[in-house]
């Protein structure tokens, strides 16, 4: 068999850009979203950055995320408004002149044509770094853009995911992350050691522990996470029997 | 008058600590929550990262936001078990030793009193970088800390408020960003110049738009910030009219 490509681990960064997020205006949906998308296509979300809308900022944030990650996705600031500059950011941070995509064109022209049509705002959503290919956007007309190693997604959440969809299946990565959940009903302050051990005689499994209050009672989530099946159940059967045996019954799957 | 503490702006960083984040398991709702208690501090959240729960993304972290911020907030890592991290290596961030904080074990001897006692796992939710302060948590013993400008928070987002809670009034901010919104039904797109030409002509205020899809109908809201009363109210109006001109009934508050 030997060492391929799904033996490493492919890793993808995050920029959420916006005002709105930062003020908390408006709740984040898409770190969420695009961590749970990139997990299903092998690559694991290493660090997420949340930038103001302001053109050195994204651009600091570009350089230091798309140099040690396989990939960079961001979200926030591709519309047709004087606030949307992802778009000059993204090319200033790469030194590539922004150009007029012919075939964005087409689309927007397209979608337009019963809407009012194609003016100078709208045509804003054509401009792309020189050298982009396109990402379908099967909601709103204006698509989503790669250059390089960086996936340029639209801020609204529905529109981002659309855009995840259109991507589904079409970037390298490796193993998925598998992950296995156990629920119990106590104080994970009691059992510490005894997830700390189990963590150590499985090499290959991290485990984490979330605690929470519910119905005035304290209990615990423990996730068993790793990319190898067998090792995620052996790691998590011992953990099972582990808890059981100081006298808290585990609810596979969590509470 | 001259100029005062009020007049500039204060900025905070958010760090978010935690794999459960980074893998889609949790929706992260610490961000928003900082956010909007930040802004009533008159204190503005500038910057926030995601990170592992990995001792160099946090140092990296933590060395990069506390310097070019006034005041930097962590969330998550704080509690009793091996995943738990976040104190070490902010200590090492600033190089500074891991002490026992003699307060912290009482409030944790007092708290676990009735709930099996201090055991090591505990213990370890007393640690903090040499020199640190308290931070009152009246939900579930263990306190937050402060060192230096560093406020480091529990991950459950419920307790972290309660943290945010005690601490309010207490953390120099300067004038509160205000913001109006004003909704439309209108394609952002079909407005774009007007809403440029308006921000321009208010130097103060900065005008952002959110567009949405509702009921099958488009529409956007605008969102006027600045933190100056008049100001504001002076755009809002001015960016009100010219919508009307447009055409456009603005919805005031939002749609």
């Amino acid at each position: 068999m030997g060492t391929s490509a799904n033996d490493r681990i492919w890793t993808a960064a995050l920029l959420v850009i916006g005002d709105e997020i930062l003020s908390g205006r408006t709740q984040d949906r898409n770190i969420a979203q695009v961590a749970l998308w990139l997990n299903l296509q092998g690559i694991r979300l290493a660090e997420v950055r949340v930038v103001a809308d302001r053109q050195e900022a994204i651009v600091e944030a570009v350089r230091a995320l798309a140099g040690r990650n396989d990939y960079l996705f961001t979200t926030g600031g591709i519309g047709p408004t004087h606030d949307d500059i992802t778009v000059d950011a993204i090319a200033a941070a790469l030194d590539l002149p922004v150009v007029i995509h012919p075939r964005a064109r087409e689309i927007l022209e397209e979608y337009y044509a019963s809407r009012g049509g194609l003016n100078e705002a709208r045509l804003r959503m054509a401009r792309v770094p020189e050298g982009a290919d396109l990402i379908e956007n099967r909601m709103s007309g204006a698509p989503g853009i790669r250059i390089g190693n960086i996936y340029i997604l639209a801020g609204v959440p529905h529109i981002a995911g659309m855009m995840l969809d259109s991507l589904t299946g079409t970037i390298t990565g490796g193993r998925r992350l598998l992950s296995v959940t156990v629920g119990c009903w106590v104080a994970e302050s009691e059992v510490a050691d005894t997830l700390s051990a189990t963590e150590r005689a499985h090499a290959a499994c991290q485990i984490g522990s979330y605690p929470f209050f519910r119905d005035g009672r304290v209990g615990a989530n423990f996730v068993v996470r790793s990319t190898d099946p067998a090792m995620i159940e052996a790691c998590t059967s011992d953990l099972s029997e582990r808890l059981e045996l100081l006298g808290h019954p585990i609810i596979e799957g969590g509470i």
